[in-house]
């Protein structure tokens, strides 16, 4: 039987700049009674933190209340609507978001937090250290919180994977009842995530969680930039 | 800590309209060496087979193999856009996704498989079966796998609730560093929905699983077409 469990990494405290991720992850789930890493886990880190860690931090004017709107423009590529402060534009990496995905919540009064450069590297960087700091072969998906078009609320997403399928592409697999599938391309990523972010919650301030029991087969190199972001011209909202 | 078990029901066979999914689904997961339902666990049920429980099952000519075109025609009420065979249509039930959610895989050739006419009524109806039948508290999602606008990939959504929180309202409660959030409403049933969908698998038809250990405050009354699904006016991209 398929079987997931899906846990908080509780203990990370606050991230600075410069801060090796990897290091604090694994003494983090060390510390935990029963959270210690194991092969074949993957662990879910928040943009948050990676973009605290990487630096990618923006002095902002806190007595403007439309202080990060110069650098939603500067961030993004292509503006797709405006409505009231809300913007939705393509970024730099290509994802489409609300305000080019920078963040005031959970970050210093005066300061903004953009997205890290390039999420996938910084899922391979972390990998890279769990792997000689926990001694873990583990895949790392870095996750953002982002709008849907047509329903209301958020969800997680992934902004960067390694070690991961992104997309697991099952076309050409038999349904259940042995006839080709229609439904064929499942973003994983996004749906461990998701997963990831039940436990983290958005106010407790809890920016790792590990997903563990996903079938060994859906390890591989990949990432998000390939397989999940969509061309403009394959797109038929643009 | 926070900690979520996430695990498929088997053995649910083959559904045939007219079918008790509550009884079908207490029955299988008491038969399950470890997968008895308990007070506070979260089940969710894939679309396909609550349609074909309540016999929203049309015929199709199968050798055509565009038979299905005119279907996604009758059960939308605006078209958004048309790629080749792709038709992103609004539904009349408010959601908005490819060819009205009618769906052929897993569907005994010949036939279609429409959308619950009310899921949320089907997630009721299963949530009260489950009461009677295994004298359980439980919640009910109702999930079917959409595509997203700007991401390649399909993710699993939740199409009707049942006594769980559809959105999360965090509007002012306050972040890790003691500021509002920004981030607010989350839409806790879709990323339960992506959870569960990792167990289920798209090709081993497994249609039931279960979400145990999510916060006991989220439970309460709430639907999907009152808290997720977007009025158009609210909406930037219809």
């Amino acid at each position: 039987m398929s079987r997931l469990d899906v846990f908080a990494i509780d203990g990370i405290g606050e991230i600075r700049p410069g801060d090796d991720l990897a290091s604090i992850i694994a003494a983090a789930a060390t510390a935990g009674s029963d959270t210690a890493l194991a092969d074949g886990d993957v662990v879910v880190v928040t943009q948050k933190i990676v973009s605290k860690a990487e630096n990618q931090l923006v002095e902002i004017d806190p007595t403007d209340p439309l202080n990060h709107k110069p650098l939603v423009e500067r961030e993004s590529v292509r503006i797709l609507r405006r409505r009231g402060d809300l913007i939705i534009s393509e970024t730099k990496h290509g994802f489409v978001c609300a305000n080019a995905g920078i963040d005031l919540s959970n970050v210093e009064e005066g300061w903004a937090a953009l997205l890290p450069e390039d999420s996938d590297r910084s899922a391979r960087r972390i990998r890279d250290g769990l792997r000689g700091k926990a001694g873990v072969e583990v895949a790392v998906i870095v996750s953002d919180t982002f709008g849907r078009t047509w329903r209301r609320g958020v969800t997680d997403v992934a902004i960067g994977s390694a070690g991961i399928a992104a997309v697991l592409d099952l076309r050409g697999t038999p349904d259940a009842l042995g006839r080709e599938m229609q439904v064929t391309e499942v973003a994983v990523v996004d749906e461990i995530a998701c997963a990831a972010e039940l436990v983290m919650g958005k106010s407790n301030g809890v920016p790792v969680a590990v997903v563990r029991g996903i079938e060994p087969s859906w390890f591989r190199d990949g990432s998000v930039r390939d397989e999940i972001v969509r061309h403009p011209n394959d797109d038929l909202f643009r």
